[in-house]
């Protein structure tokens, strides 16, 4: 039976870390949602320009609604991450243990939940410090499963980070 | 006397971050050196554009020829830090107690150098998590001075982070 899925983003989102993972669950007979900072705004990727309506604001949004949660890398999740809202409701995914999504710059906004304490994760490089910092245990691997979370570092790890998330929402 | 300043940049840095200080540092007589991944490169702000040529790679850059460091925001800093010689560089300046003006995101350089244990600091709201996981005293202030170490959150900072930068300079 299909599931409902989060996806939390914002400008500047890495195009192919949206589309693929949106296109795959798609086919599986999930239901996406955007979520973003304003209800029905256009948000905008980083390379290609790919367009995604935002469905609801995240400041509106009931997670208890939602059987997961997808953050697409880019720029996206250091801007959203600027929303006590959005931080709260990444962090209750975690808290519920529901499945979260999260490849390349998403896992900033696990680190500002404060959600990666005794986490094995992984992420775009850049943020490998950041994760070590935040408590989690950083592994350089294409998928980390660790519990809820499937983490990726990069779009080259798009089909394994695809085939972990599809797993967790049989 | 005139000082010599590295300025460590790459694309999509905060214009007026990088221009603002460096118009000010210049009509101070200072010298300013651009260094990024590649000598001969030009890179671009990200909201106006503004372009700065890269006079010298930071693989080759020696920061004992330098007197001080600054760091533009943006998301430059975000991808400057994979480049393990520009983490290493920014680091020394740290080690050896030289004047280091960080703005916004530039802080994200100093994370990854972990340099900022036990300092006082600040940046963009976006990494005030990533800081006290790095070990600092997040202070949300329009400039903060902690020893060699002169930070601020935002381009609206910038005449109190260019005044505190140019006292170290002195």
């Amino acid at each position: 039976m299909g599931k409902k899925i989060a996806v939390i983003i914002d400008d500047m989102f890495e195009d192919s870390e949206y589309q693929k993972p949106a296109d795959a669950f798609r086919d599986a007979g999930h239901e996406l949602v955007h979520l973003g900072v304003k209800a029905g705004a256009e948000v905008k990727g980083k390379k290609e320009g790919t367009t995604v309506k935002i469905d609801q604001a995240v400041t509106e949004a009931q997670p208890d609604r939602f059987d997961a949660l997808l953050i697409p890398g880019g720029y996206s999740p250091d801007r959203l991450r600027v929303s006590p809202d959005a931080v709260a409701f990444a962090r209750k995914f975690m808290d519920d243990g529901k499945p979260v999504f999260s490849i390349c710059h998403g896992a900033q906004l696990l680190v500002t939940a404060k959600a990666l304490e005794g986490r094995k994760a992984t992420g775009w490089k850049s943020i490998r410090q950041d994760l070590i910092y935040a408590g989690a245990e950083y592994c350089d691997q294409e998928v980390v499963v660790d519990g809820n979370l499937v983490t990726s570092r990069q779009p080259s790890d798009l089909p394994a980070f695809i085939e972990a998330a599809r797993k967790k929402l049989q």
